[in-house]
Order: structure tokens, then C-alpha cells, then sequence
């Protein structure tokens, strides 16, 4: 698939270029154009906001190795990503979490991803937030959390900070459970650094590392916080179990919100400045609900396995396809995969048209590219009509 | 005022026959009638449910020191209230908190009244309430939430138990506040015995100690649960500090919601089986609001001067009214009080009707008796259209 190729070389040379979030590059990027994105970027394209801001990055230094006058080779990035286990997951591919698709116009152009199957992972998940400053109480409630999450066989996502974070992805290592660190740098840089044995035994225990950022990049303030929309966008419930007034974890609680995922936050003591921002949250217009322990979360997010509904962007992309690309759409199958000759007989469109269509359905996150087996509708991208 | 002196001794003399919040006697005694229903005790009318029950305290030992064959000559709780600085108070008179109106058929018969005017003390209340085996920080929580309210002009309204209770009156007081305890027992009883000093300190300081029951009575579990809707039914909100997942708070909490009066409930760490109860009330499908202070609750509250809501009650008891009693309520001013010969002018009544009427309409807490000076409207009970 070389097109599906291309497009992840052009989406891994865009991560290096722009900043997580970046909502012109998201658009633009959406129906797997960000080759040609990267084409504007390189031509300084005057219509594009910022592009000698993206341009400064492409004539850094450490980009300058990589040769971009001719057909995207490969780069550093992706020689990192052949000496490692790890993956640059794009959507289209099977590996890729759906529900982030929620995120529209900044959904994140691929993940970086090491040790186990992301999507696997995120399907049953819920994040378990909140301050590195944290108290012995939300230390131990965290951990307690985190274990029983994994004991009813549900994910832990969370942040990799120190303090709830960590105690998060702890109590859940403890109980052989599964966690997720969505990092705001590298996932082969250790930050904190003292979470570093963490993070490998993050990997080591059937768990990932995620992140947007490019290996060896390293954390900034903004970085954090786009950071927090993924782990928002990757679970069905945000639980946030410490976090004062101005906590990060409230920027994760916002996202939450916005998402329409389930915002859980734990109480404490009103005398502790570290429960303050869970008792605003509980307090708000809009309330996160107040849980006391894991059997109430489940309560929250259903059952194992349920499927988290259906993610309005998927209708939003629709809505933005051409004709032809509804058709080819209307006829990739769901229960199975279909090779590009079936689905243009279904959809009654010439062969030569079909493939293109089917990896840009496929960057957009409508269809799984199942590599020779064919492409898959992905569940609920098709159920309503297509049509008005 | 000899009808409602009548109708006070027979309410008196109720007390004693009776236990708090009895529906059939409420009912029938709720237009002046306490007179009639003591009558149909004392003859054992069988159309009243349970009359031997009630005959039985009639024939007490105790009791018999009454002269009951007669007019109701004052017995030993009128010589009580005689010898002490206490009141009776009963609706109809100025001392009588409207509020409890909303009660219905288990409105109290009357209360006795230690200290302080309880209508004026009541007026503007939060009831602060919660577990007698309180942890410290409930303690200290409680004991803020009194002295803070004290500090805003909020009376501070518990049961005087141990734990909890004591801890908000004794904020209250700690601030130079109001405080009104609510007691199971005769407001001559000590119970519990260690709280004697805060009590008579309650009466010292400008507070006042209610009660239901006659002098000399002591608790029982069901007098505790039915004390707890007088808490809950004299302020404008319930706050619940801690509370175990059996705590009786939670009853004065069930009483709030369905009086329709603001639940608050205060958080605590989820690992203190002493906030499981607050924690419940605000996951329930109604939910108590989490409040971490005091400004909270005088956010829901109403700024001071801003007057509790019209009780529902009126309107049911102005639904009861024959055309001659409506005719004589919408002839009684709001603004200053009126004899009966103004007001059967102003009702095109004959005057020897009126008199009786008003003092029916008085104990129904419609007007208020201020003796020489006439009669009185109670404000809202004739703010709308009394027909249709």
C-alpha cells in the first residue's frame, strides 16, 4: 500500500513541523492530504497561516538530515522507528483509536506508539488524572483506583506525572492490569525522569507509551496541555482524584466535557487545597459526578464490553466526502474486509478510481486498511444513511 | 383571648396524649379543632383510629393529677410554663414559625420554647447536622460551618446531640451567633447529659431550645426521627457534614427533599466511612448540592432580608375554608392588625360570627392573634386570589 505509505511518511515529517493541536494542519490534513500539506510548507504557501513558522523547523538543523527535495525516504524518524519496537500509527490503520477521531480538526496526525496494540488497549479505557503535587490521600486513592480498574479489566490512561498519575499506572501495573502514559515528549524521552523504571515497566507489562511528539523531542507547557486532549479523546471517563484550584488536571477535565465523555471526580477533605478543583468540577453547571470508588465509575461507562458511541466526527467527515467517495464508502463492508475489486463492483464505479479513495477513507479514519485481507468499514462510520 | 387560650391548653393537653408528627390528630386539630379531638379522646370515639392508645396516657398516673372533667382548668404543664420563662407556642400566635406550616397534617401540635423567640430566630436558619460519632474533621467542619453562618447573620438549627450537633451550636455561639436546638425530649430534659451545659449556655446566649414534647419526656428512637422534621422544616436549608450510610441525618435529609427545601452535604475522603452518607445524597438521583463552605450555602440560602418562600400549606388550608372564613380572611390586613368589629365591617359579616372565625384562622396560622390589637394577616397567606 504505498499511497497509505506516503501518507504516513508525510504525516511523520508534519509531526516534526507543527505543534500538537495545530487546527489549520488538521484540517487541511484530514482526508489524507498531508502530503500535500507538506508540499505547501515546503513552497512557503502564503495561504497557509504561520508557514515560516512550520518552514523554520524544516530548515533546522537536526531536520536538515533528512532529504526532502526528493520522494519523502526515509528520515531519522523513520530508521528510529525500524531500530525499535515502536510504531507511527496513522488513522487508517487498524491500530488506530477511532473515538480520537472525536477530536476533528485537531485529532492528532499519528501516534507514537511503544509496546502494546493502542487500540486494543483504549478500547475499554478510562483516565485516571491529577496533581503531581498530590496528597498521601489522593496518592493512595489514585493507586486504589488504578487497581481496580484493572481488576474489572478496564485500561488505565493517564499522564505519566509524577504524583496521581503515576500512582494511577502503579496500582494498575499491581494488579496485572493494563495502563496507558500518553507523554508530552518523545516516547523515547523519560520525563520525569524519575518515572523512567515506570515507563519501561509500562512496556514491559503489556502496556504503551503514546505520544504525537517526535522521538527526542521534550516537553513544554503547551505540549502538556494538547496532551491532555488525548488522553480526554482515548477514554470513555476522565476521573480526576486530586487537583487544586488551577490543576492541569482541570484542563483534562475541560476536554473531558467537550468530548462529551463522562467527567468523574473524586471528593476529599474541604479543608485540603489539593480537593478543591474535584469539589469546583462536582460543583459546576455542568457537574462532573462525584465517585467514591471504581464500582461506581463502572457504573458510568458501562459494562465490559459495550461499545462507546459513536463519534460525531465520523458525520461530520461524511458530510464533507465527495460523491464518489460516498459511494465507495457505502459499499466497504462492515463484518469483514473487502478487497478494492469487490468494493468497486458494489459501488459500480470503474476499478481504477477505487483505491485512491479507499486509503483517503482510510486517513480520514471511515475505513480499517486491513493490508491484503482489504478494508473494513469502521463501526458505525456507515450505519445511519449517508445522504441527507 | 379566651378561644385561643382553649385552644392552646387543648393543644397542651394533645402533647400529652399524643406523639409527634401523628397524622390523624394533625388532621383533625388543624382548623381550631383540638378542642373537639380531645373531647372525642376522652369519650373514646371509635371513629378514631388508635383512641385507646391515646386513652391509655389520659389515664396515666401522671395525668391524673389533671382535672379533666372540666373546662380544662390548667394542669401541670400550664403551672410548668407558668414557673419558667417557656412558651407554648402554637400556630396562630406571633411567636409560631409559618414555616412549619408546610409540614401539613404532621405540622407539630405546638412547641415549647426555652429562651429566644423562635420565630425570629428561625427566620433566617440552616440546619447543620450530622453523625454523633463525628471524626475530628467533621468535628472541625461543623464548628466552621456554625461560627461561619453565626458571622453572616445565619441562626445555626441542630438536635443538640452529640458529635456534629454540638460542634455547629458551638460555633454558633464561639461567633456571638443564634442557635436553636431541636430536642427529642422535654426541653427541661438534659439529653444528652453532657451536652446540659451547652444547652442552658443556648438559652443564655440569645438561642432557644424546641420541643414538641411535653416536660419530662424523654427520647425515644421514634421522637428522634420525627424531631429531625422539625430541623428540617424551621430552616431554609440542610446542611449534612457527616453522615455514615445509616447516619439519622440522613432522615433529616429525606425531610429537606421532600419539603423542598435546599440538601446540601459537605464531602469528605473517600475512605471515611463518616462522609459515605454525604457522599451518597450527592450521587442520588436528586441530589444533595456539595457545598466546601459557607459562602456556598448562603449562595443557595438567598442573601439575608430575602424572605422564604410562601408555604404551600396555606394555599391547602385556604382550599379548606368555608365561604363565610374566606369572606373574614380577605377582610384581615397585612399591614397592622384589626379588631373583629373592623373586620366583619369591612367583610359585610355580622359581627358576633366574626370573632370565632378569626380565632379558627389564627390556630390554622393564616392570621396572627396580637391580642388587644386585633388580628393580623400572615404574610403571603392572602397575596393571591383566594377563589379559584
Amino acid at each position: 500500500m504505498g499511497s497509505m505509505n506516503q501518507e504516513r511518511a508525510a504525516r511523520l515529517r508534519l509531526a516534526r513541523l507543527t505543534e500538537p493541536g495545530d487546527a489549520q494542519i488538521g484540517e487541511l490534513a484530514v482526508l489524507g492530504q498531508a502530503i500535500d500539506v507538506l508540499r505547501r510548507i515546503r513552497e512557503s504557501d502564503p495561504t497557509l497561516d504561520r508557514v515560516e513558522n512550520y518552514r523554520a523547523r524544516l530548515d533546522a538543523p537536526e531536520d536538515r538530515r533528512t532529504d526532502l527535495a526528493g520522494d519523502l525516504d526515509p528520515g531519522p524518524d523513520e530508521r528510529w522507528l525500524e531500530e525499535t519496537s515502536a510504531r507511527y500509527v496513522i488513522p487508517g490503520d487498524g491500530e488506530w483509536p477511532t473515538q480520537l477521531d472525536a477530536l476533528g480538526a485537531v485529532r492528532p496526525l499519528g501516534l507514537f506508539v511503544r509496546g502494546a496494540d493502542l487500540r486494543l488497549a483504549a478500547l475499554r479505557s478510562v483516565a485516571v488524572v491529577g496533581a503531581r503535587a498530590a496528597t498521601a490521600y489522593g496518592l493512595h486513592t489514585a493507586s486504589e483506583f488504578g487497581s481496580d480498574l484493572a481488576d474489572r479489566g478496564w485500561t488505565v490512561v493517564s499522564g505519566g506525572a509524577y504524583g496521581i498519575d503515576a500512582a494511577a499506572h502503579r496500582g494498575a501495573l499491581s494488579a496485572g492490569g493494563t495502563t496507558v502514559a500518553v507523554l508530552a515528549c518523545g516516547v523515547d524521552v523519560s520525563y520525569p525522569s524519575g518515572n523512567a523504571a515506570l515507563f519501561e515497566r509500562i512496556v514491559a507489562d503489556a502496556g504503551c507509551l503514546v505520544s504525537e511528539l517526535a522521538p527526542g523531542t521534550h516537553p513544554t507547557k503547551p505540549r502538556f496541555l494538547q496532551r491532555n486532549r488525548v488522553i480526554a479523546a482515548l477514554t470513555r471517563a476522565t476521573v480526576v482524584v486530586e487537583a487544586a484550584e488551577r490543576s492541569g488536571a482541570l484542563n483534562t477535565a475541560a476536554y473531558c466535557r467537550r468530548l462529551g465523555r463522562q467527567l468523574l471526580a473524586v471528593p476529599g477533605p474541604v479543608t485540603s487545597p489539593m480537593s478543591a478543583g474535584c469539589h469546583r468540577l462536582i460543583r459546576a453547571d455542568e457537574p462532573a459526578r462525584l465517585v467514591t470508588g471504581v464500582d461506581e465509575v463502572v457504573e458510568e461507562v458501562g459494562p465490559i464490553g459495550e461499545l462507546a458511541p459513536l463519534p460525531t466526527i465520523l458525520e461530520r467527515v461524511r458530510d464533507g466526502l465527495d460523491p464518489t467517495s460516498l459511494l465507495v464508502l457505502e459499499a466497504v463492508p462492515v463484518r469483514a474486509p473487502a478487497g478494492p475489486a469487490e468494493i468497486s463492483r458494489s459501488a459500480g464505479l470503474p476499478l481504477d478510481t477505487v483505491p485512491g479513495v479507499l486509503l483517503r477513507l482510510a486517513a480520514a479514519g471511515l475505513v480499517v486498511d486491513r493490508g491484503d485481507k482489504g478494508f473494513q468499514l469502521v463501526r458505525g462510520a456507515g450505519d445511519r444513511p449517508l445522504s441527507g
